[in-house]
């Protein structure tokens, strides 16, 4: 067995970089030698956290200030769990001294400029690393991120929303104009932040929709369906806020790229989709297609790196109905961040998820 | 003031029931004389419902076995708060005694026997009435409503997309053949049944699409939609159990019946809107159409008898955004019937709702 | 009838001041004629609270910075839910124009400016008023609350540990030396404070003691207690935080005065117990003894300014268990607020509360 | 490393089998040979339980008709998450096959037949293995668990009383006859039961005492703290059902061995207190011993085997204040007879469980 890699966390104190601490500690082939917070500086992790409170090494680790070159000598990989605009600040010293970075903020997801300023409202802090940065979704970037060494984790919907489509418009099955998706988030989605909007009594017993009709991940998943398309592509997301700690359940209408005239053309169709999906999912560690009567529920995979998928064909409208589950902080962020490092690092995959 | 109107409901101890009590005795125009419940026949409304413990009233009226001899004989209008199937048996003989019925249940919302058996897989028990029924939904049947001997109260979901799409196709600004609706409910919408996919620990933290794609609500939102389309609609409906216990949030996707060209083209539709939304509800009492930046939540309207509507028009698809937000047990369900009865008893129609 | 009573409410914007404003727009003796809110001022009730937004009063009655001479000459009560300490500032100069002060917060709740500086860290700013202010649990001091011109309506915790409590000690049923009191509380009780410690996410899933061993309600619990024990009385009180918007339940550990010997000396007990809280309660239009089997629960009583009170003797331990429940914000604040509002105006003490 | 033991779970659909399921499912010492289930019987893990599906394990393993020379043929290990009263039975044939059983029922928890009978209303099954039976508590029992071939685990609420009190007791440092315990659990402690006491809508926004003055758990709370101070000890218990999924909180009111009269006294006990703790606690592997300004809360330990512990002295009263807070699935079921299990089969003590 390899040594582990040492691995630092900056911007650790937030939901996403909790979460990679928590899946770090626990991970056999890494071991946490730095955790950066401005607000927790000189505290332990087994402080700030009471949750890994018993853990010998949370005890003993302290949050620092983050400093690209010490962290640098001392991590192999870093994660940056920072907000968009200031994590690109930090990458690129990190990446001069030679380490590895991943990133969970928005600031590399995007390959244009251009479509960064027009949703994230500022100039891109670095844009010539756009084109050096992989988009850390393994089932699609896999061969990339074997030796990648900047990764940017997608965001927490995108993953829900480009996982089923992805195959979709690959194979030319689904209409690229016509999608539309709707998605529910539970609260951890929004971040630590102590704004009233997110207070226990203004989320408990209270559905809402939120950042309509433009919100900012739409950059991302439409960069990404174009990518698959072959083509641009526009579509429609509506999120919602919705009483759950952790969760996000993605509902997408499509319609079939030839429409179905009849039952035979239905179920002809059905046999392609179910074909599709087995060719790009059945050997996916953390994709479950769900069979027979079962549709997914945020449930079964909240605390786990697994995304559920399931789909229906309805006669009556002639649409496609395809559904997803996940974690938002695990698949839909912190986990899937160590699945690419996984890859970075020629490690098993499921290294530290399963 | 006029004598108050002697009420009975049937069926009183599920939730919708509960909330008619409730409604009742707080309704200076209604006087219940009595509530039937199989299951608690011979206790108090007291002892049945603790919160209704300290009006006297409620101390002193018992549940009794239903009766429709009985009831006709003590009430002037009956509510009917049974599962569907057994409403349209108890209807007969109270409308024979000359009784005023308004059906909570499914049982006389459509027109057509044979969507009802193909919706609700049995015969319709007294297709006859059919005809005779009115769908209570007060903002579209108003007229018909007052006078009315039977009174068939919408479902929640129906009620949360019926108003904000009859407008739009009535003025045939939308087009009627690509209409998605996307809906949230509360747990209180599977009634008080004790099955496990209804048990707290299995709905908390939980999110989940069910009844897809084709629920029973479809067959009664269809039909009120076609009518207002004046040619058939078919819809797209995904219901979801969310985590809240009352509550329905729905998104509605539509597609402008002209599509827009340019951003002149939009500024006239959306004027179109406007002008459709405020000339069908600016005047009703529980529509609540909202401005500014405001999106519909429901913890805003729960409680309560209103209705929340806003819209947003997406340049980038072409596409309009509807939103509504309810209680699923007031005006999804006990309010509107409520609003029904003062309207068939020729009283303020806000009477016992503000 | 009377014209109704012109009233304002100071720092209407937080979770009691909302509900103040509730009870004020559907109370047909009071008309809200200021809010007033550093704040939201400019803004209508109706944009800071959508709930209110299809009231006309509320699209027209705009917040304003607090201005105790144009307060005092526009209505004639004044409700204050401000922070402590802050509250004493607005009362004095609103008292001097001749207005009635209703105070929700903790600045006039004590008799002793000492003990105010023990518990709340900071010299009382008006010790003068204290001996003026009368304490508003109507059950204990309706008389004295009859044309008071200064009402410290008192907090959520101690409403639900003095109403069980101080008709056991008036009669000497129980020692005053050994009461513990173990409290629930929903997340309102915190107010509207963006802090993280109440965020949805820290709060749900979570159940928390806070405050030991010494929360500053205790200073009002013991002071009330003292009066009613006719001596100095000490109490435990642990205040629990967990996941409910509204709500506190309390449960309080007792022992008899006299400890009982047998079966027979148990009976004798119960039955004066049973006594004392008829003839304390039976009578109080918002106090709900439970009977039979029946114990308190939130639920039941949320939205509503009801208490339920439950106990139970146990022959094991030979203690006695009082169990309350109770809406934080109604009984515990605002309809508390609203039943003081109308002893003070010769109402019935009921108005605009059933 | 020695091959993993080959275990069974015996009624494995309910909320603690399914912990179990998972636990095991995940322990490296451990193979999951058979579950058995009534209800399921035929179906696979995987079928039964989503969160499994993505286990090729949970894809194979089918419930079964539980039958004890099967189970004992293949199992040297056999779980039984059954009913009180149904356990029993199954253990006997177990027994005599030479397996070792882990009980999470309370069939063997008591020493004492008579008081089984006093508290679960009916004879005893098997009184002759009452003796037999070791007490699954790890901090207390730990060398008589090893090699144990009867274990039977402790209930949810016992775990977080005994585990506070059991030190204090054995030291002298307080009064056994002055105990109170008021605790807190989520509804996943009631059992999947389709009651209609635990649907979502009645227990979400409610809080509420139950089974009071006796629970049934007392039996073994009383048995054990009596061995522990070397007298019968009778306490006072008083659970209460609260919105969370997961998770119990205790807070026990105690009073000092002997009064403390002064600061000095105080601080003297504190130093006591803390003592004993550490002795007792510093080395044990799930309890972990908050300290500073800490306390308790479930959030912290849901999910993992640990139970917090905090302690407070309160001048004021001359009461000592003990909260935990624990998972009641976990260190309160599951987790602890997977810590037994590791006890009776020679492994370390944390497997699986860190």
């Amino acid at each position: 067995m390899k040594a582990p890699a040492p691995v630092a966390v900056v911007g650790a104190s937030g939901y996403s970089g909790e979460e990679l601490v928590r899946l770090l500690l626990a991970h056999r082939h890494a071991e946490l030698v730095a955790v950066t917070s401005r607000q927790y500086a000189g505290q332990t992790l087994a402080q700030v956290f009471p949750r890994f409170a018993s853990d010998p090494r949370a005890q003993k680790l302290r949050f620092s200030e983050p400093n690209a070159e010490l962290l640098a000598r001392a991590a192999h990989v870093v994660f940056l769990a920072l907000p968009h605009g200031v994590a690109a600040e930090y990458a690129l010293p990190l990446l001069r001294h030679g380490c590895v970075v991943i990133d969970l903020s928005a600031d590399f997801r995007l390959r244009n400029a251009a479509v960064y300023k027009e949703f994230y409202g500022q100039d891109h802090p670095a844009p010539e690393l756009l084109g050096k940065a992989v988009y850390g979704l393994p089932e699609v970037y896999r061969e990339a991120l074997r030796g990648a060494s900047l990764v940017a984790a997608p965001g927490c919907y995108p993953t829900g929303i480009l996982l089923p489509l992805i195959p979709l418009l690959r194979a030319g099955l689904i209409r690229p104009d016509a999608i539309i998706a709707d998605a529910l988030s539970g609260v951890t989605g929004a971040g630590r932040k102590a704004e009233p909007d997110y207070l226990f009594a203004e989320c408990n017993e209270s559905l809402r929709p939120y950042s309509i009709p433009k919100h900012r991940h739409l950059s991302e998943i439409e960069q990404e369906l174009s990518l698959a398309a072959g083509r641009a592509v526009v579509i429609q997301f509506t999120p919602h806020l919705v009483p759950v700690n952790r969760g996000i359940l993605t509902t997408l209408y499509l319609a079939p790229a030839v429409p179905f005239k009849d039952a035979a053309g239905a179920s002809a169709f059905a046999n392609q989709i179910a074909d599709c999906y087995r060719a790009a999912y059945a050997g996916e560690p953390f994709v479950r297609l769900l069979e027979g009567k079962a549709l997914p529920d945020t449930k079964n995979v909240v605390g786990t790196n697994f995304i559920e998928l399931a789909w229906r064909l309805d006669p009556r409208t002639g649409r496609l109905l395809v559904m997803s589950a996940q974690d938002n902080l695990i698949k839909g962020a912190s986990g899937q961040a160590i699945q690419c490092f996984n890859l970075v690092c020629g490690l098993a995959e499921t290294a530290g998820l399963l």
